[in-house]
C-alpha cells in the first residue's frame, strides 16, 4: 500500500499551508512557499514554523514506520532543531524526514529541511511514540 | 524602558494568533488559546505550534537581555522540545522563556509551557544569537 | 525506603570517579571534584563529562520516580545539554535531576550542573525508559 | 596539511581511552573499545561515554572546519544525543563527526555512533564555537 498525498487534512495543516507526502514508504515529504504570515520579527522564516515542518516530515515518515499507508497516529516526546540557515519569503522548502531506529514503541527520526536548489536551512532529530488510532 | 506587548506584529504573529508580552524584563511571555486550526492529525494541538510559542517566548526573553525594551533581534541557533502532555482545543496557553546565561553573542534560555491552572505541556531549551538590528 | 548513596558502583562511575545520591527521592545528585583527567583539549571540563554527569543525575530521578529506592534500571532515549560556562580543574561540581512529567513509560527530565558557590555550568532536558530489572 | 591522530593528548582522553583521528580533513573519527569501565548500571555502555565520543568527534569535525590541521581549539554550545541502541562490553565502535553548516563564529555537526559493522548505537547534533588558540 502506498501512503497519501495530504493537504488541508488538520488544522495545522490548513493554517499553515504545507503539503504532506507520504507516498514514499521510505520517508516523509512536506512542502511549503515561505509567504509573509511565516515571517517572524527580522522578516525571515519564523523558527516555530521550521520546526512545525520537521516535525511533520519526521512524525510522517515514524508513522510509515508503523503502518506502510502513514494512518498510524504517533505523538512527538522529544524534538532538537539546528537553524543553519534563514529561510526567505518566497522560497519554495522540502523538508524531509527519516527514520533511524528504534523498536515498537518509540521510532528515532532525523529530518532536514532545504531550499530549492539543495541550500540545507535546519536539521533536526526526533523520537516519535505510537498512540492507538482512534 | 518596559517592553511592550506584541499583538498581530509579525506575519507569524497574526497567522498563528499568538500574543507576546516583553513587558517583564526578566521574561518572555506568550498566550495562545487552541482553536481548531491549531489541531494536528490526532486532534491534539500540533508539536509544531508548542515549537513556535516556547521559541517565541524564549526569544523574547533572549531579545530582553540584549535590550530591556526587546527591541533587538535575535536568532534561533538551535532548540530542543520536550512534549510531556498534549493540549487540547480551547485551553489557555502560556509560554514563559528565561535567560539562564551566555555571553556577549550567545543567550541559553530556558522555556516552559503551561496550560491554565499549571498543567506542563511541555519544556524546551533554546540558544540564541543577536542579530544587527536593520 | 530511601535510596542509596552509591560510590564505584559501575563501571563508568569508578572511571569517571563522580558520586550518586539517591537519597532523596525527589531529585538524583551526582558530585565530581574536576581533577587533570577530565579536562579537554583547551585545558577545561571535558563537554562528555559534563554530560555524563547530568545522565546520570537525570537518570537517578527517572529512576527514582518509578521505584522510591532507586533501583530500578532506565535507559536514556535522548539527552540535550546546554554549554553556560566552562568548568575548571579543582572545582566541585554538583548536578541535579529532576523528574519534570511522564508516564508509565517514559519520564522527562531537567538537569542542572553547578560549581561550588552556584554558578551554573551546564543545564540538559532528558527522556528516559524504563527496563525490566535483570 | 593533515591533521593528526591523537592518542593520550588530554586527560579526558587518556581516561576514557579513545582515539581521535583528524587526519580526514572533512570528517573527525573517534574509536574505542568497550571496556567494563565504561558501563552503567544496566551493564551497558554509558550514555554519558556516548555523548564524550560523539562530542569529541563533532568537536574535531568543527575544529577542521576552521583549520584543516585540525588544532583550533573549539568549545561545545550545545549537543543533543539519540539513544537509538545499547553498546555493549568488548564492542568496537567508531563515532565520526561532519559539519552541515555555519558561519564565521558557529559551525553545526552531525555525529553517528557505529559498532563495527555498521549497527546504528546514537546520532548526535551539536552546535560548536571557535575559541582564540592559547
Amino acid at each position: 500500500m502506498t501512503g497519501p498525498v495530504l493537504k488541508d487534512e488538520t488544522g495545522a495543516q490548513r493554517l499553515l499551508g504545507y503539503m504532506l507526502d507520504l507516498s514514499d514508504p521510505a520517508q516523509g515529504t512536506v512542502t511549503l512557499t515561505v509567504l509573509p504570515e511565516h515571517t517572524n520579527r527580522t522578516g525571515r522564516l519564523h523558527g516555530g514554523i521550521v520546526a512545525a515542518l520537521l516535525d511533520s516530515a519526521m512524525g510522517g515518515a515514524a508513522s510509515l514506520a508503523w503502518d506502510d499507508g502513514g494512518h498510524y497516529p504517533v505523538v512527538t516526546i522529544s524534538m532538537t532543531v539546528n537553524y543553519i540557515a534563514s529561510g526567505a519569503e518566497g522560497e519554495h522548502l522540502t523538508a524531509t524526514g527519516h527514520v533511524t531506529g528504534g523498536g515498537r514503541k518509540i521510532k528515532f527520526c532525523d529530518g532536514r529541511l532545504e531550499a530549492k536548489g539543495g541550500r540545507l536551512i535546519a536539521t533536526a532529530t526526533g523520537t516519535f511514540k505510537s498512540v492507538a488510532p482512534r
